[in-house]
């Protein structure tokens, strides 16, 4: 059994939501959470919540990082921020794997202090899950990974080879899908489009025998779910993350305009309903396991800031998860393969 | 009234669709058209149109370069192709602008060989309308702009505010949208966010006069329609462009789906019929007048491989707006005053 640290001082829903999350996924009693932050104001929430305490703990942390303060700034002033103290209390071993709803920034550049980059990882990534209409694996998972969103804004041929390695193996893991499809995120199929460090991946990756790699793959392709994993630099992952986000907003603001438009439409929109929660539930990031930053010889999983108590136990279940299948020893053995092979 | 010349051997309808647009156009007496191909299939297809003679000429071309071509083979093996006739005839003065269906890396060569680019222009773009959820304009045009969209890959900071002050002129005519406003496609809002060059570009259009710079978008406000002309480099534009198209598409397969699933979600469907098919309409890029190539003296318009008749006499339209409102012209004046302030 793993245990989770958990910035507890993080995100719009603030302790509620982590001790809620917490409380909650201690009940289950498969994962140990070690709530970080204010001492006081945990105790005070977790007097609201069932849980059990021999899979539950605390650490104090005096200071905490807000949503909308400049990171490096932040935690310059800020040595005890509860991010800081989970990263610590994570690189020392007494936990296995973090997790926060909070500031990104923040968070990234706390891993990065202490965490070591894995050797043959020359940049650290931040993933994403988004859905597709393809599902995948025994739990018919609609969800694709895709990296780096945004810890990097480019990245040579090198660095976007041990993405698509970092991302089949967190795939194979987390969506127990053994041979994920790995694809290149270009502006085009053949192996010849694409910027420069983009067709040299390419040729890597097709003579790569550790990896499932099926070609550049182009935006099309990303709701169609043709690749599991899509592998591109930070500042177009970014991009792309944005309007999936994007989208699925625009179509609930269409149903809105619908439904005030036409009686009619309200009743088809009302014959619809199941069909459109289900489509909401699936475009709902909330319920999202989170965002894992990979590379790193410790796993940090960063849940969106707008996430429920449901949506941080989650990701809470996926630390776990990879953690206790020791996806970090699996990414730095397969990258040390990649470096003898070359 | 402007002469535009049509490519009648590109696209996927091949000629039929080109002499049908021709001839309904001929048939507004507004613009006239010349046909540039085989003699001997556009005159068959012109047999089985109702036209204006007055209004549509031809211009016989031997070859043609297929949809699936090597561009750059095509070009040296077919002098007498279609695109290169068809852009000699606009370069001359023949003809005001050029339009086709076909291949279209073969019409930006043919394009780059014959026309000249303008001065203060670093890079030709490809830009491509796109539907938002707001509307523009006396026309309540739903339409924004997003260019490059594939002629380049990399763009400089020069190159990018080029690209907003062509797709600028290019709005405020064709959409009759006398402000439009101007943003820059990065991974964040604030000017400090994106690739080094991304930066340059903000600051560099922050205190540009001619333009109404809005500032940085993200993924997410694309679709929302929060800017009228977006400006990226190609290597982005163009991926973002294909997912835009993918949405559309996977929008049409949840609907298939949900018809199929259930006799109340089929109802649901059928009550909504109205609604759908306006949104239908509004993804349908059939109906676009085309993706224009700036930056050059003579506008040319590339309308979609799949395009129907109706498409492409679109683009005549658009191609005669541009040409008659002197479009080129305005770019050119627009990038004098830039580098003159600079």
């Amino acid at each position: 059994m793993a245990t989770i640290a958990l910035d507890a001082m993080g995100g719009d829903n603030g302790v509620a939501a982590a001790v809620s999350a917490a409380a909650r996924v201690s009940l289950e009693r498969e994962v140990a959470v070690l709530l970080i932050g204010d001492q006081r104001l945990i105790d005070e929430a977790l007097r609201r919540q069932r849980y059990d305490a021999s899979f539950l703990s605390v650490q104090h942390a005096s200071q905490a990082v807000g949503m909308c303060d400049d990171p490096k700034a932040a935690l310059a002033e800020m040595p005890d921020a509860s991010i800081l103290v989970g990263a610590r209390m994570v690189a020392c071993g007494t936990a296995d794997a973090l997790v926060s709803a909070g500031n990104t920034g923040a968070s990234i550049m706390a891993c990065s202090r202490y965490f070591k980059k894995l050797p043959g990882v020359p940049r650290t990534a931040l993933a994403a899950v988004y859905p597709t209409e393809r599902t995948r694996g025994p739990h018919e998972d609609p969800f694709a990974l895709i990296l780096d969103v945004g810890a990097t804004l480019n990245a040579d041929a090198a660095t976007l080879v041990a993405f698509a390695h970092m991302g089949s193996a967190y795939a194979a893991r987390i969506s127990r899908n053994p041979r994920p499809r790995v694809a290149l995120l270009s502006n085009g199929e053949e192996p010849t489009k694409g910027l420069p460090e983009i067709i040299e991946a390419h040729r890597r990756l097709l003579r790569d025998p550790h990896l499932n790699f099926v070609g550049n793959v182009e935006g099309v392709d990303l709701p169609r779910g043709k690749a599991d994993v899509v592998v591109t630099a930070g500042f177009t992952g970014n991009v792309v993350l944005k309007m999936l986000e994007g989208i699925s907003e625009t179509v609930v603001d269409v149903a809105k305009y619908a439904y005030r438009s036409k009686l009619a439409w309200r009743i088809g929109l009302w014959m619809l309903r199941g069909g459109i929660m289900q489509l909401k539930q699936l475009t709902d990031w909330r319920q999202y396991g989170g965002a894992p930053i990979l590379g790193f010889d410790k796993l940090f999983i960063k849940a969106h800031g707008r996430s429920s108590d449901r949506a941080i136990a989650n990701a809470l279940k996926v630390a776990n998860k990879a953690a206790e299948s020791g996806l970090c020893e699996q990414i730095a053995a397969q990258l040390a393969e990649v470096q003898a092979d070359s």
